[in-house]
């Protein structure tokens, strides 16, 4: 018997039929012995409904006022599913963020949790009842709620795990895992069945929007197992046994595995919201990076890569790249401050990509940047920028030539499918 | 300087719009210098389509999960209240019945309150800021939200301007005050501006739909001043003077006022949702009144007139008024146990409706009934069955005749509005 949280997003809570669904998995869980706490999001379409009621009152809504409506979104969707639970035969209550408690800073909009009370969920557990917690929610010691901004269902459900020590959180997603690349650029792409939880980071700020990366950071902190698993899956039907753990979805975990049979990397990430900067011959002192960025950093944008290169004669090019939304800004204030900083001359280019080997096997094998970088000149594709970190190698190109990069390494790196693997394992 | 508790309903926060209007007369009083405690429910439509989704998962949903979910609707409407006040430099801050806390009893859907705490409202009203509390619900010792049932909004308003000791508490509706009949059956209705909580039980209960009736019993109990008036009487501006106390809308009260200008009867209240049914020929003898109506009461069929003639040769006609939904279900059970009530036949009409006097006046004036009878009867109106109380003698007639009724009976006792007597005082 094991203690399982399960967290199901607004797609999966999507309508009264996705929601019975999600009852009869739940059910199955239970009936296999199974202690079982559910997460769930608002249903999809609910919080950006309430959102444009508020912004129809006021352009920027009292923060506590704005929290506390949208939070009513995941009361409702854990209320239907109790009520479908207990429809079943399955003795069942939900929870709001309150009544758990899960305790949170009062940074409204974008709080962070501090404290979860187990009792209340243990006794429940312990009297053979699912419970069904409100993601995304808490409240502060003045018993004002705050929510922990968008996605933060997923969070939720890490912390819980974390807070019970649950044998594996679950995310059910409509997605059946992670993988090797996205497999709209390369049909190639497989499912990995495990990843770790710094591979998982630097996948999931890279692009791979499968997790909220947050919660990942909490789960690896906590050390809680996560996997990353479909909605739609009939194959997860409540068995926690062998065939389930090494098959079903993706795992998050510590463990880095056998490292025989560890490929060096586990996936390539990219990004298309880049864009580049650079402003050329500024002055080589001390103090330069920080009054060329910080007027940047001032206006929320948030910078990505950054290079400096070499000085000659007293004079370097400085060179980051920030989102596409943020572009325009960016060029607006470094032109204001470009005869303070004493740079010649600003050169962009928004038509840029990112694209990013990840994995811990790098620690452990030579090599890796110049197989990359061999690849891409093989296939001429000039590179822009480069930034390496322990596991994890990343480079900036042209977006015409992004597909062409992620197949060409897809393919140098081992890591395209065999014919007859089975894209979903256990499929 | 007054504490006024304010209650508006689902209609009058039926839209953004809506909700901007509410704000600014809100506004208005708290500009005056008074201190405003609001109660608002769901936005219209929005508990239909909570019960609705509801109602797709189960026939008979969990109680405490309906519970859980209905209350979001007046969750929502407190939060976009609040962000409309602060919008307008009004400082708001909206609190669920869990935040006041509003303690209530465990009877899901329909709970009692049991206890308020004001210490928090009270803060709030002292730094200068108008509460939004949420009406129809409050949380049980568990923690569990439990609501009021519909129009329970009503209750909450007049059990915090009770805990408060509010200076009145305000129900702002869809109408302008309790009038002295129905004016779609007789356009010389007119508005009272004062009557008794009992006179407006009795008008309530008897179909005049303007208050909840167990609000009206509350304000009763704990002699808050009750206000009905229109959310859309630009009047209402916030001057809490003599002219308005005596104009505005219709303040119901303890205070019976000078009997020399007291009217015999205050209003003629009337119920179309009645049915009657009769058994004729049952032996008189101890428990048979019993032996009819418990089996019904058993089926949750609320019995309102009951009559018994005096006995002929050991036999007597016994009969009773049902709501009309009710009316076949009742025959049902009447038919099962006919043979063992011993009764001879079932005679039943459902084309019946109740017309009520109801005035204070009455304790003192004698002659009322007879007055009643006579001008029914001058009008060629057969009276069914009659019923009386201390401050109230209703009638059992044809439905056909209601309108006709009604006037006459107006006009009769007085009530019917002079010619240059405006509709609504003060306008």
């Amino acid at each position: 018997m094991a203690l399982i949280v399960q967290k199901y997003g607004g797609t999966s809570m999507g309508s009264v039929e996705r929601i019975k669904n999600v009852a009869q998995r739940v059910k199955r869980w239970h009936d296999n012995g199974h202690q079982v706490v559910v997460v769930v999001s608002a249903m999809s379409g609910e919080t950006n409904r309430l959102i444009d009621l508020a912004r129809q009152i006021s352009k920027e809504p009292n923060a506590r006022e704005y929290d506390q409506m949208v939070s009513t979104g995941e009361q409702v969707s854990i209320s239907l599913l109790a009520m479908a639970l207990n429809e079943i035969g399955v003795s069942a209550k939900s929870m709001t963020g309150g009544q758990v408690a899960i305790r949170t800073d009062d940074s409204h909009t974008k709080a962070r949790i501090q404290h979860i009370d187990d009792s209340q969920l243990r006794a429940a557990l312990d009297a053979g009842m699912v419970v069904v917690v409100a993601g995304f929610q808490g409240v502060d010691e003045k018993g004002d709620i705050n929510t922990l901004g968008r996605g933060g269902s997923d969070t939720t459900g890490v912390a819980l795990a974390a807070a019970l020590s649950a044998d594996e959180c679950q995310i059910y997603t409509d997605v059946d895992g992670v993988y090797t690349t996205d497999p709209r650029v390369t049909p190639k792409a497989k499912k990995l069945s495990k990843i770790t939880f710094e591979e998982m980071l630097e996948m999931a700020s890279l692009g791979s929007k499968v997790l909220q990366i947050r919660s990942v950071e909490f789960a690896g902190k906590y050390q809680v197992p996560l996997r990353v698993l479909s909605s739609f899956d009939e194959n997860a039907d409540g068995k926690f046994d062998d065939d389930f753990k090494k098959n079903v979805g993706t795992l998050i975990t510590t463990d880095e595995g056998d490292s025989m049979e560890q490929p060096i990397i586990s996936g390539i990430a990219f990004n298309r919201d880049e864009a580049k900067v650079s402003i050329l011959a500024v002055p080589d002192r001390p103090g330069i990076a920080s009054s060329i960025l910080s007027p940047i950093s001032a206006a929320n944008i948030e910078i990505d890569m950054i290079i400096q290169n070499i000085a000659e004669n007293g004079l370097t090019d400085f060179t980051f790249t920030v989102n596409r939304g943020d572009f325009d800004k960016t060029l607006a204030i470094l032109g204001d401050n470009l005869a303070e900083i004493g740079g010649k001359e600003i050169v962009s280019n928004n038509n840029v990509v990112k694209v990013s080997l990840v994995g811990v096997g790098m620690r452990s094998h030579a090599g890796v940047a110049s197989k990359m970088f061999e690849t891409l000149a093989e296939n001429n594709i000039n590179i822009q920028m480069i930034s390496t970190s322990e596991i994890k190698i990343s480079v900036l190109i042209q977006e015409e030539q992004l597909e062409k990069a992620v197949k060409a390494l897809h393919t140098a790196f081992g890591l395209d499918r065999e014919d007859g693997e089975s894209k979903v394992a256990g499929l």
